[in-house]
C-alpha cells in the first residue's frame, strides 16, 4: 500500500492529475467536478469512456463549471480516445464503468425470476449479481494491467459493483495496485445513526459526529460499536430494536408509490435483534446477502419493507451510484435550469485531500484482507474502516464477528474467491462452483441452478467472451444453452 | 485420547466389562451379541434401557446365544437400573438410545414439511436433525458425566444420531473422554467401490479391499483418493461419472415399490461433476447436506432417485442402524424361527479387538478435529479415517478441501458450534441462530423459520426440558406458541 | 475497547478525573501538569504512590503550576493514600510505578553478568526483563482488578515497563478494560527520520511529518513504510544503510565520555542490511532481543556503539522515562531555579484530546492482538500504531513481516504467553520455562540458566511472594537456594 | 500422496524395481540386499553412485547374496552409469548419497569449533547442519526433477540428512512426489522404552510392542504418549524421571572410552523434567536443537553424557546411517570371514511390504505438514507416525505441543523454510538470513555469524556452486572471504 517514488509523494495539489474511467457517468461526474471546483487543488481530469459522447459532455461541463464565479480552483478538462492515454501518468484514477444496463441488467433481475429468485436489485451478489461479476472483472482486468503500465503508484478508487469482486479481480490482477473500493451505504448508516442521536438523545448529529466500528464485505458489513461523538450508542440501538417501529411489517399496497431507495431499516432491525450486530447496509442490498428475507417472493419482500427495483427501472434509470436523482447537465449549461454550484455529500474530496496531505481522514473503504478482520482469510476484499493519510491508506483492525454472521459472511467470500480465481482462466466451470454455493442458488434444484445459469450466459454472451462458454461442461448439459 | 490407568491397559480380552446404553435394540444388540459369541474374546455385558423389558429381552437372548453350540466365546448378560450400574468399571460403553420416535421424528419430518422442507430423512441436520440434536444432547453429557465418574477411561461408542452433534457434546462435556462416534455410511461406500471394482475392473474384490481417503463431517464425508488393492479407482470414478448410467432421472412412479433404502448415487455422481470429489454417504442423508436435492419438494428428491422416508414408516419401524431389516429374537428364542450363528458385517468387532491389541485395524470415525481435516475448525467433530490400535485411537490426517466444498461443509459446521455452545446453558435464542444458518433454513422466509421453530418446540416441549424456553426471544415473538 | 456508559461519553473536557498511579515520578509527571495547565482541559488529578512524600511533593508543583500567570486550563491535584481512592470514579488512569530500583534492576543486570550475560539495560527481556515482569505482573493484576471494580470504563495509560508484559497482563486479569502501553521508541524513530529528510532531502521535517508502518512488540518493532509529508523514504534508508557512516566501528574507549542514551544506531542499520526491514527503537533495547549484539559482552556492545547501562547508574538514577534528564521541582517552586512554563515533546496530550473529542490522533500503542499483525498469535501484545478518536481506539492493520523477523519476535511473544499464563496462578516452574526460551537464556548452559534464576529469585525473593516459591522444582534441583 | 496410474497399483511383488541413488553405501545397501534375499518379494535393484566401484561392489554382493541356499527372493543387481538409467520405470527410489565427508562433514565441525560452537555431531542443525542443507538440497532438486521425468508415481524414500530439509526441498521442486523421508531415530526411542518396560513393568517387550504418539521434526521429534502392549507408559516414565540414574553427571573422563554413538539419555530427561513431554532422538542430535546442552563447549556436552563426534572420526568412519558398525562385503563373499544371511533390525522392508499390500504398518515419517500437527505451518516437513497400506502414505495426527516447545520447533522450522526457499534461486543472502536465526548461532555475535559463515563458504566453495556467491553481500562484507 505504497506509493513507492518519491516523485510521486511530492503532489501537492497544484498540479494533481485525475484519469476518469467512465466519465461520461451522469450523475457522480457532474457531482465530482462541482466539488473540485470548490476544492483548493488544482488539476486537470482526463476522461475516457466508450461512450465518447457522455464523455465529451461531461468535458464541456467540467470546464463549464470550472469558469463559474465561486469556483476556487482551476481544472482542465479533456476526453481521450483510449484508457491509456487516460492513465498515462495519473495521480488519481476513479473506476465507474458498466456495460448497457438495458443488455445486462434486465436480464440478471428477470431470468432469476423465472426461477423464483426475487433479488431486490441482483446488484451485487445471487445470480444477477455474480454474472454482474463475472461480465466485468475481465475488464477490470484489464484496467489493472494499464494501470501497471501507465501509472503503477496511482492511487485507484473503484467505485464499480460489485465492489468487492472488482477491487479483488484488481488486486489479483496486479498485486502492488493502490486501490480502494469505495461504497455509500455504511456513510448512510452513520447517517441514520444521527438522526436517532438527534430524535431520541437530543444531540443534533450529523454524519461526522458518529464513528462505526464497521466490518464484513460490501453490502454486508456490520457494526458493532457506534458512538455519536464519544456516546455510545448501543443502549439506544438495543432500545430501538425493541421498539414497535423496529417491528413493522408492510403490505405490497403499503409501498406501491414508495421509491425503492426507500428504507423502512425492518431488515436492519430483524437481523439486530436475532445476531446482536447492526447491518449497516440499506435493506435493499442486506436482504441479498441475508437472503431469507427474498424468500417467499416479492410478498415476503414488501413484508419487510423493501421494494423490488424492477428491471424497466433499471434500464431507465441507471447511473453508477445507483441512486434514482439524475442530472441533466444539457439544461445546467443552457441556462434552461438554474444551476448553484455547491458540494455534494460525497467523501471523495475528503478521501483525495487526507492523500495529498490534508486531514488524516477515517471513513470506510474496501482492501484485500491482512488481518483488519480475524478470522476471515486472507486476500479476500473486506470492508472496514481506514485510516488515510498523505500517500497512505491503513486498514483499522475491526475484530471479528459473532460464528453466526462471520458463517454467513465467510460464505459469500468462499464465492468471490472462487469466481475471482475462475477468472484468472476463464473456467466457466468452476465459476459455476461459486454459483452453486450462493445461498441464493442453494434454494433451487440441480437442474434449475444450471438451467439458469446457461440462461444467463446465454442472454449475456456477448459479454462473457473472456470465459471459455466451448469448454464448458455445465453448458453442454444444458438443456437451454444454446438458446436459439 | 489416552486410557491413562495401566489396570486398564492389562485388559487382555478374557475379562471385558461392556456396558450398552439403550440396551434395548432390536437389531443391533442381537447382531453385537452373536458378535462376541463368535469372538475369542470372554467377558461380560450390562445392558441398560429406559424401557427395561426391552433389555431384559435381549438379556435373555444374550445368554441363550452364548450357550449356542458353535459359540466360541464366553459372554455374560444383565440388565441394570440405573446408567450408573451399567456404567460402573467397564471398560468399553456403547451409546445408542433415542425417545420414542412415534414423538419425536414424526414432528421432525412432519412439520417442517409443512412449510416446504422436504427432507428425505431428517435425522441430522435440517430442522429436524437440529432438533434432534437440541433433544439428546442434554441426556448426552448427563451420560458424559457418569462416565467421567464411573468409568472415566473407558472407550466410549456413540452410535447415535445426529452422530457429529452427540460426540461433539460428550468432548463439550468431559474433554478427556475416550470417545468415538461411528457410522456406516462410509463402510457402504467402500463396498459401492468393491462392487464397481468386481464389475468393471474384473478384480472380485470386497469392502476390505478398498482403502479411501475420507473426511468431512458425519453424513456429509467425501473421498478424494480411492485403491482398491493398491490400484487407483479414480480414472474408473471419473469414467462411470460421465457413463449414462450416472445421469438418470426417476419419477415418483418408479420409486413407488422401492424401499426407502435404496440408493441409486444419482445424487453422489452429480456432485462428482460439480465439485471433483465423491461424496461418501448415501443419496438420502446427503441430500439434507447438499440441500439443493429437496429445494423443490419430492418431486425433485424422486428426480434424483431417492425417496423420502415417510413419518409414518419412521414411527413404525425405528430401529437404531435405520435399517428395514428387522430381527425377532423371540422367535429365535421359542424355535418359531430357526437360528444361524454368525457374524455380522458390522466393523465394532474389528474396532474391539484392535484396541484389546488385535490386529491394528484402519476405518472412519467421527473424533474432534485436531488436525487431521486442514482449514476446519479445531475441536469441530469431524469424519476421517483412523488407526486403531491397542488402547490407542488416532486420526489420519486427510488433507483439506476444494474451497467450495469446504464451504458448505463448514456451514454446517458452524451450525454444529452454535448449537453445542448454546445447550451448555440451554440458550435456545441462541440455538436457533443455529437453525437459521442452516442451509435448509435460509430457504424459508424469517416469519416461517421462526414459526417452524416454535412449532418444533411445541410438538416436542417434553424432550426440551433442559432448554430455557420461558427466557427465549424467539418463542415470545412467534404467533404459533405456546400451541394450544 | 469500549466505553460502554453513556455518562462517561459525555466527558467534554471541563471536568476530567485523572488517577495517577506512581504519582510521584520526578520528571514525567511534572512535564505533564505542565501540558494540562497549557492545555484547554480542566479537571482534577488524583494521585497515588507507595511513597506518600513523592506523591506530595508533586500535588504540591502540580498546584503551583496551575496559578502560573500563562496557564490556560484549571486543574486541581491531591495525593490519596489508597489506590481505590485515587481510581474512584476516574475517566482516565496512568499507570507508572516500580520497586525500588536498588534493590531490583541492580539485580537484574548484575546477576546475568555474573553468567555471561550482559545486558544492554536489563530492563523488558532478557533474564532482567523477565523478573522485572514477574515482579511487577501481580501487583497490575491487582490494578486491573481495582480498576474494574472502580472505574471500569476508564482509560488506562500503561508507561511501566515491560510494556508487553504488564499491558498483556491488565488484559489477562481484566479483560475488558481499556488500556493502551505507551512508549517513547517509536517516537525516537520518527525523529530520527525526521533529521534525515532535514538533511538529506532538505525537507525541514519535524516529527509530526513522519508516518511510519509500524509492527512488533515493544521495544522490538519493526517499520517497513516511512513518509515524510508523503514522500516515499524507503530510497533514503535504503542509501543511508550502505553509507560508510552505517558501517561503524566503536572502541570501548569511544564510548567513555558517552552518555548511556547516546544511540549511534548502528544496530539498527546492521539489522536493516541483514532483514530488509528498519528497527524501530534504539539500539540498547535492540539489543537485547536481538541478541547477536550482546554476545561476546560489553566489547560486542560497544564495538556496535552502545554503551552498557551500569547498575549502579540504574540505581541512583532511575527514573519512569528511564532517561538521564532529571527535574528539580523543589528548585522551581522556591525560585532557586527559573521556571518556564512550556509545553513538553509528549504525546498523552495528543492522546488524551483525541480520547476527548479533539483531532483524530493516530500514534504507535501496545494492544492486545485482534489481526493488526498478520500471523502472530491473537491476544499477545503486539505495538503497531492506532487511529484514536473520541472514546475510542482502535488498531491499524499494519500486515506481516518477513519470515525470519517474524521468527524472532515471535519467539519473543511465545515467552510473552509463557509467563504471563504462570503468573495466573503463580507457577514458578511454568515461568522458567518462558525464561528458557528467551534468546539470551539459551546461550547459557543448563546449570547456568538454572542457578542464574534461582539466584534471581533469591536476590529478590520479597518481591515475588505472589509465585509459588515453594512448590517449585527448579528452586529445589537448585544448589544456589535458599542463597544463604 | 496419490500413486495415479493403474499400471503401477498392479505391482504385486514379482516384479518390482528398485532405484537406489547412493548404492555404494558400505553399510545399508548390504543390510538391504540380506532383507530383499530373505523377503517374499522379486525383482531388479539398479545402483547408481558418483563413485561406480562402490556401487559395482554391491552389485556383486547382492547377486551373491541373491545366491545363498537360504535366500527365499529372487533379485537381480545392476550398476548403471546415470542417475536417469536407474531411475526409469523404478516403481521405488532410495536416496541416500553424500559428498566426500573429509572435505565436507570435517568443516562442519571443525570451523564452526573454531567460533566456539560445540556440536555434538553437526550433521543436521547448526551452521554445519545448515551449510550440509545448502550442498545437498540442489542435487536432492536434480533427483526430484529426473524423477518427475522417469518414473513420477514411484514411492521416494529419502535417508540423506538433513533429512526434514532434504525432503522439504524434493517436494518444493517436484509437489507430486511420492516422497517419505525416514530415519531410525523414533525406532530407537521405542527400543529403549521396550526395555524400560522390560526392566520396570516385567513385561519383556520388544520394540514392535511399543506405539508411541511422536511429532516434531526429524533430530527434534517428541512422544506425548506411549504404550507397551496398550498399557500407558507414562507413569513409569514420570518415575524415572525422577530417579538418581536420570541426575546423573559425566566427567570428560568418564567418557574417553565410550563411543560417540553411546546415548546416556540425560538430555533425553533434563528436557522431560522442564517440559512435560519427552525427546524422542538420541542425545548427540537433540543437543543441536535444544542448544543449551552444547553452550559451554565441551564440557558442557561430557557433563551431560554426550561425546562430540570428532571431525577425525568424520572424516574416516561415515556411512549414510552414521553408525560405528561397518561391513565388509569384500571379507564376506571371499569367504575370510563368515556370513550368515539373516535380516537387518531396519523397517524398510515392513514399509515395502506394507505399500505393495502386506500388513498395514504404522511408523514414524518426515512429511509435509498438511495437519498432522497443529499449529505448526503448513508443508514444512514434520515428523510424526505415518499409517501405511498398499500403495498409500498418510500422516496421523498427532496434536499440538505445549507452547514452549513448539516455539522451540518452530523456530527450527522457520530456518528450514527460509533455507529452501532460498536455495529456489541460490540466493545467498537469504539463506544467511537462516543461518542467523539457528539458535547455535545466536550465540555468535554479528561479526562472527558473517565470519564464520564465510568461512564456511570458503572452505566448501565447490560444493555450492548452485548458489550466487558472487552476487552475495554478506560474503563482500567479509573479510574471510575469499579466503586465500
Amino acid at each position: 500500500m505504497t506509493l513507492a517514488s518519491s516523485t510521486h509523494g511530492s503532489v501537492d495539489g497544484d498540479d494533481v492529475h485525475i484519469a476518469y474511467i467512465g466519465g461520461g457517468s451522469r450523475q457522480w461526474a457532474p457531482a465530482l467536478f462541482q466539488d473540485l471546483a470548490l476544492s483548493g487543488i488544482d488539476g486537470e481530469v482526463r476522461l475516457y469512456d466508450t461512450t465518447s459522447e457522455s464523455a465529451e459532455r461531461n468535458v464541456r461541463f467540467g470546464n463549464w463549471v470550472d469558469d463559474q464565479e465561486n469556483a476556487t480552483a482551476d481544472w482542465s478538462y479533456g476526453a481521450t480516445e483510449t484508457v491509456e492515454a487516460a492513465l498515462d501518468g495519473a495521480d488519481f484514477v476513479v473506476l465507474s464503468t458498466q456495460y448497457d444496463p438495458a443488455e445486462t441488467f434486465v436480464h440478471d433481475l428477470d431470468i432469476p425470476q423465472e426461477y423464483g429468485i426475487h433479488g431486490a436489485v441482483a446488484a451485487t451478489t445471487g445470480p444477477g449479481g455474480l454474472f454482474r461479476a463475472m461480465r466485468t472483472i475481465p475488464v477490470y482486468r484489464e484496467f489493472a494491467a494499464a494501470i501497471r503500465e501507465h501509472c503503477p503508484d496511482a492511487w485507484v478508487f473503484n467505485y464499480t459493483n460489485p465492489v468487492h469482486f472488482i477491487t479483488r479481480a484488481l488486486y489479483d490482477e496486479y498485486p502492488d495496485i493502490n486501490a480502494i473500493g469505495l461504497c455509500h451505504e455504511v456513510l448512510g448508516t452513520r447517517e441514520r445513526l444521527a438522526r436517532y442521536a438527534t430524535d431520541h438523545l437530543g444531540m443534533d448529529a450529523s454524519r461526522e459526529d458518529i464513528s462505526v466500528n464497521v466490518k464484513g464485505i460490501n453490502h454486508f458489513t456490520w457494526v458493532d460499536e457506534a458512538r455519536c461523538r464519544g456516546v455510545d450508542l448501543w443502549p439506544l440501538i438495543d432500545d430501538l430494536a425493541g421498539r414497535e417501529e423496529a417491528r413493522r411489517t408492510f403490505t405490497t399496497e403499503d409501498l406501491v408509490d414508495e421509491s425503492v431507495f426507500t428504507d423502512n431499516w425492518q431488515v436492519t432491525w430483524e437481523l439486530y435483534r436475532r445476531f446482536g450486530v447492526l447491518p449497516a447496509t440499506g435493506d435493499r442490498h442486506l436482504v441479498e446477502y441475508a437472503n431469507w428475507f427474498i424468500q417467499g417472493g416479492e410478498a415476503t419482500l414488501n413484508r419487510w419493507g423493501v421494494k423490488r427495483t424492477g428491471s424497466d427501472y433499471r434500464a431507465k434509470h441507471w447511473t453508477p451510484a445507483e441512486s434514482d436523482q439524475t442530472t441533466d447537465v444539457e439544461a445546467w449549461m443552457s441556462g434552461e435550469r438554474e444551476f448553484t454550484l455547491e458540494p455534494s455529500n460525497e467523501t471523495f474530496m475528503d478521501v483525495l485531500g487526507a492523500l495529498l496531505g490534508e486531514e488524516t481522514y477515517v471513513t470506510n473503504v474496501n482492501l484485500p484482507n491482512e488481518g483488519q478482520i480475524e478470522d476471515l482469510p486472507s486476500d479476500a476484499v473486506v470492508e472496514t474502516n481506514a485510516v488515510i493519510r498523505r500517500n497512505e491508506v491503513r486498514p483499522i483492525a475491526a475484530g471479528g464477528f459473532p460464528r453466526p454472521v462471520r458463517s454467513l459472511i465467510r460464505g459469500h467470500i468462499d464465492t468471490q474467491e472462487t469466481v475471482v480465481e475462475a477468472s484468472r482462466t476463464g473456467d466457466l466451470d468452476a465459476a459455476f462452483e461459486g454459483f452453486l454455493i450462493d445461498p441464493q442458488v442453494r434454494s433451487l434444484p440441480p437442474d434449475d441452478s444450471r438451467e439458469l445459469f446457461a440462461d444467463l450466459v446465454g442472454a449475456q454472451e456477448r459479454y462473457l467472451e473472456d470465459w471459455d462458454l466451448d469448454g464448458s461442461t455445465v453448458l453442454a448439459e444444458s438443456a437451454a444453452y444454446p438458446t436459439e
